[in-house]
């Protein structure tokens, strides 16, 4: 199938809007006589509130409200929440409250004030009394699984959220029968988002007595049922709006603030209330990637062939449940596709502890394990001295491939072109030769990483997703959508696939980028990679809905079968001959202003997208090692990837450039640390909290290998997280090369690297 | 029929919006940093620019574009547009540009400033050179139609817009073989809407390079295609918002100010800039009532029987078309199917002047011909001797009359019941008894009218509405439509009509009162009193269609057939136990959350509205006059109507009063008024025009006969418009009764009354 529109470099829809300040974000609309929310936070880790004294600060002139825990309905409820679904048992787990009466980190939210302005508000803050009783905190995983850990959770009988056992095969026969047994722990860090905005919003009730809240949130819909969950309002009473928004990752895929920010326009009768984390609040109390610990061990044949895999994961989850043991699951069952181990037993562990809360992230538990397993299988490559591009391709599944727990089926699968492409790009070959046995401080090395990736969480949610369409008197067409633009340019694709669909010109479809539970259809949000494999099917069915109509007007005008018609560059066309037959404003005019059959063209669709296509890539890098300061350069890095049809080139490519940058990130310098006794942050803050910046980062490679997947709508798989998932190991790796260091632990930061080297003797 | 939620005092949707100051208007969104658009307007009533010096005014600072009529596109529009077809015959006439290069009115838009601020622009306005060759003016519409009259439009042969004959029957043998021919002049004034909130709009172009136009209009979806045509640029490029507004009355049925304030922000490169008239603006450069003449003559048989009226209107039509011949042409059809006429001839000619431009307002031509009518009939019963009641109840037509010439069928007829009801809350007889020979400085009289009115526009325009549907996860529903919330109450009718259809409470139906031509369905906006006839028809379509998807569902879920269930108070019922199978909320969820059949329920419509509704009424007034000032004071007054089932008593009274009120001023006070040789404006400001106040309006009393209409979707018929029609007579024929002296012209203020009765002797 040969496209138009799509696959092409086209702009995105709101470039200009963007460079021009012109796009506008939720504190654009703040007004200047709003009320301003602020939260009093816990400064122990774990802490039982015995009392709070709030007479002096609501004394204070200016404060309007304040709020604590009994204030409140005692409702717990998930914030996370994309699986929700009528079977109550396939809920996230509910344990929030919108203030609590027992801390569990630090940072956490026991009681907030809403005054005239951030002065006052702050204000009052510091004469709120909170009498605290301490109580031990625990913050490593391991610590808090065990039986006598201070429990987190008085309602639960530990502190493990979840554990599981995923079986395929029979990994115990395999582990004794296999040749060779591998080895490996591998270990990955608390890391944050770290998106451009914070999480901003604002509430007022509306005159029908509805809550309106405007947020920057990737999941509008499922905010407006949450907040009806914690507060105990029906749903249809909550308006969610999402204007543009500045960045999410995942971290705007929880239902964090917007509770609060109800409770407080509520607790002022109404009045718009705004309530903005600080950078340092969203370190603490927003969301984090899970620190995981691997225990690999794996079974591998004289002949070089992945026998069995048997993995063992414990996962910090912080101090709420947010998304839980799904991320570990998620993480047990995103890797499968990928090498044709016979058997396979992944036994996920995940843990509360008195950390910050752990949740979705770019890639939902993938950049750990494949941090685990690209490293492991590099490690078993290196061991066995089998290249170790080779023993990867030795063990690939092949096309076809089912997975027998979820039966998600390979329909395509261009891996192996990925690597050739990579090779090539990074002069695999070549610079192999060269860089056999350095001696010097600073040595040079080549390595790579794979991944599989899914789009969408089809079989594990439900995939839901609405579309709307009308034409205008000019033939031009409105698109309403209630997935999210944040930024990684969904509006653009969709716009270009009504395009395509309509034949039309893709300035001549205009979509509408605030989403309003009110007004826009229905869609679950911005996540796991969806939105283009997903959305992208009711759009595709919207658009579809539309051309029909004008087609069965057209052919009812012309007198020509349906069959016989089309529409091209804005014209209904005959196609046989490709005589056009009139300008498709001509139709649309009809469809408004017929005296006897005018209908506005409309179509109003939803699609549940019962099925998952299964991406693939690969990251090739080339480091240059300081010995003497642990510090790691890298030299050249590419993406190359496999989701079948790319819909937008310069999009996809502005994808992969941020996905590698917070990859490089990941594997060497981001890590949220904590003082060791109290939990307290150390580095919240984006100072002393390392992100790559543009002078850290070298020139990023892209390429694609497109094969259309007949899954995806238009033959699109995933792209959106896929890019950050295998930079890391792929790093670790070229280190590995360059050095014969296994680092089994990021972020490889030069006081790590450093250790390290000394550990092994280098220096 | 009976309704449970339709016809209830159901409280506005938008009231404590309304009284809380939440409901936010166009100003609310004006932004600090917006320009700001002011005019240049003519002094001179006719008058050609030779030349236009802007380099003073462009060079001041702060001024950010000087407009003049060479920067715009030489594209004459139409500011009306709502009969707008495929066939160009049937459109309005298009004699306007967004800026003149010929003063037609004094006021008339010559060159427009943008600026930083109103100063500035005020300012800039003084340094515009116009170098203005003065031409001869005309104002009165007879001196206008003359061969020899200064020609107002170069490309017209005339100053006649149009003129028409309209027959019926064979007028002339009925005149000539009438028992008794009476003839009678007619004469109104011009007056105007004076809608609380002036014309106001501000517009800038949006990131995709749309003009945006946030406006105080009736009409958003009209205004789009207006302002395309009017800049030349595809509809589809304009988007039109519509927040709450502080009235109409149809003098924002017009395209003003919006293409005007989009010319603006295009020479300011699409920043956004306000536009907003002062209220002397509004009252010369939007739109007028119509002055008419009428010249009736009328044959009547000796039994009293009226055989035929032959009826001349010359119309008053100011400097540009706007309505034009419309609102003549609805003065000659919408009074027909009131009294049993054999034959009718209306001629009348519509005339352009240089005076402001008449346009729609309340009534459409009716106040007018109704006033003419019933003076007439009254002067006639007078004279015969005959009880004027019983003179009209004898010549009604009948219920299933049909106007041979529009074809519109009566299916409805209370009017009878109406006067007797009239009559009794007036105690007609009684007094009539008492006011007998009065010879008092104070004397009370007794008079009424009758008149009939359209349910919108068909068959002469397209009724085209469309609705929108949602139903949220609780089973409360969103509701968007077109049509527009102008005050007139048709968010809460609407909300109430979606209640009634699907068994749920009011609470649960929330409307999306904005406007935006992006977003919402379709309609033409809100005129005609069309709203709840017309969109009524689509929205009862949408809520049908929700039902059944509902129904459809249950009757999977329950095993029963569809027609054994229903919904009743927001629960699913088996109708004939009465039994509740489950909440409405539980279908919702379903169709959200069920893995396999997860669908949205929601519907997305419109509805062609082919057929027509006669609405009546009438009104008695009580009146006492001071013979020596010429005061009159409206003691009593009833309006008492036939619109059919009353969909919501307490918005209806609401209505009534309104329309009242205004036929109070029609009657009594409100005039604007021009210099007799400049034709400059000499009232045009609310301290000089005489606006009824709440000191000078007695209670008005309202009731209703209501008998359902089989053509109203739920038995409904006009009443928007209906109650400002017949205050003015009925208070004239009280003048009549109480003085003996016919006053053929409005208003009947203290100085026309004392000289008339000067005139007649009687002081």
């Amino acid at each position: 199938m040969s496209y138009k529109i799509l696959g092409n470099d086209v702009n995105r829809v709101d470039a200009v809007a963007k460079v021009t300040g012109r796009a506008k974000y939720t504190d654009d609309f703040i007004e200047r006589d709003m009320l301003v929310g602020k939260v009093l936070r816990s400064p122990y880790a774990h802490a039982h509130i015995k009392n709070i004294d709030i007479e002096e600060a609501a004394n204070l002139e200016g404060v309007y409200a304040v709020i604590t825990p009994k204030d409140l309905p005692k409702i717990k409820f998930a914030t996370a929440g994309h699986p929700y679904s009528l079977d109550p048992s396939h809920r996230d787990v509910e344990d929030r409250l919108i203030l609590t009466d027992k801390a569990r980190l630090v940072g956490d939210a026991i009681a907030a004030v809403v005054a005239k302005d951030e002065i006052i508000a702050e204000k009052a803050l510091k004469l709120i009394k909170v009498d605290y009783e301490i109580l031990p905190a625990v913050f490593d995983s391991e610590e808090s699984a065990k039986e006598d850990a201070p429990k987190i959770h008085e309602d639960r009988k530990n502190n493990i959220l979840a554990s599981s056992v995923i079986d395929i095969g029979d990994i115990e026969s395999e582990l004794k029968n296999a040749d060779f047994i591998f080895e490996g722990e591998y270990e990955t860090s608390i890391v944050q988002h770290c998106q451009l905005e914070n999480q901003t919003a604002y509430s007022y009730v509306d005159s029908d007595n509805r809550i309106v809240i405007v947020t920057s949130t990737q999941i509008p819909h499922i905010v407006r049922r949450i907040v009806g969950q914690a507060l105990n309002i029906p749903w249809g009473r909550i308006r969610v709006i999402k204007p543009y928004i500045g960045g999410g990752f995942g971290n705007k895929q929880d239902v964090i603030i917007e509770p609060l920010t109800a409770a407080m326009t509520l607790a002022v009768n109404g009045r718009p209330v705004r309530f903005s984390l600080s950078r340092e609040e969203v370190f603490i109390d927003t969301r984090t990637r899970h620190a995981m610990k691997f225990n690999i061990k794996s079974a591998v044949s004289r002949e070089g062939k992945l026998l069995g895999i048997y993995m063992k994961n414990m996962v910090n989850n912080g101090a709420y449940a947010s998304h839980g043991h799904s991320i570990a699951m998620s993480a047990a069952s995103k890797f499968r596709p990928l090498y044709d181990f016979k058997s396979i037993r992944v036994e996920p562990k995940t843990v509360y502890t008195n950390l910050p809360t752990a949740g979705a992230m770019r890639g939902y538990g993938i950049p750990q394990v494949c941090f685990a397993l690209e490293s492991h299988i590099d490690d078993i490559a290196t061991k066995l001295n089998i290249d170790p591009i080779k023993f990867r391709k030795d063990n690939f599944i092949s096309l076809g491939h089912i997975d027998p727990l979820n039966e998600i089926k390979v329909r395509s699968f261009e891996l192996d072109k990925c690597i050739e492409k990579g090779k090539e790009l990074i002069r695999w070959d070549e610079k192999k030769k060269i860089y056999k046995d350095q001696s010097s401080n600073k040595r040079r090395g080549l390595g790579m990483a794979c991944f599989s990736y899914f789009s969408g969480t089809h079989p594990v949610s439900l995939e839901l997703a609405g579309a709307r369409i009308v034409m205008n008197q000019d033939g031009s067409v409105q698109l309403q959508v209630g997935a999210t633009e944040i930024g990684q340019g969904s509006d653009t694709v969709f716009s270009q696939m009504v395009a395509e669909v309509l034949g039309i010109s893709i300035e001549d479809v205009h979509i509408i980028t605030t989403q309003d539970t009110d007004i826009t259809p229905f869609d679950t949000g911005a996540y796991a990679s969806r939105q283009s494999f997903v959305t992208g099917a009711a759009v595709k069915k919207a658009a579809q809905e539309v051309k029909e109509k004008v087609l069965s007007l057209a052919s009812k005008k012309y007198g020509l079968n349906i069959e016989e018609i089309d529409i091209e560059d804005g014209n209904i066309i005959e196609k046989k001959l490709g005589d056009v037959l009139c300008p498709l404003g001509d139709i649309a005019l009809y469809s408004y202003y017929d005296r006897i059959n005018a209908k506005p063209i409309t179509s109003d669709t939803s699609e549940n997208v019962r099925i998952n296509a299964v991406a693939y890539g690969v990251t090739f890098a080339e480091v240059e090692v300081d010995i003497e300061t642990g510090k790691i350069e890298v030299l050249e890095i590419y993406n190359i990837h496999d989701s079948g049809k790319i819909l937008n080139h310069k999009l996809a490519e502005g994808q992969v450039h941020g996905g590698v940058s917070m990859g490089l990130g990941y594997a060497l310098s981001e890590q949220l640390l904590f003082d060791k006794k109290s939990g307290k942050p150390l580095n919240n803050n984006l100072l002393d909290y390392k992100l790559q910046t543009i002078l850290d980062t070298p020139t990023i490679g892209v390429d694609f290998v497109e094969e259309a997947d007949p899954a995806g709508s238009f033959g699109q798989k995933s792209l959106g997280e896929n890019p950050t998932i295998s930079p890391a190991p792929a790093i670790r790796n070229a280190v590995l090369d360059a050095t014969g260091v296994a680092f089994n632990k990021i972020p490889m930061n030069p006081q790590s690297v450093f250790e390290k080297f000394k550990e092994v003797g280098l220096i």
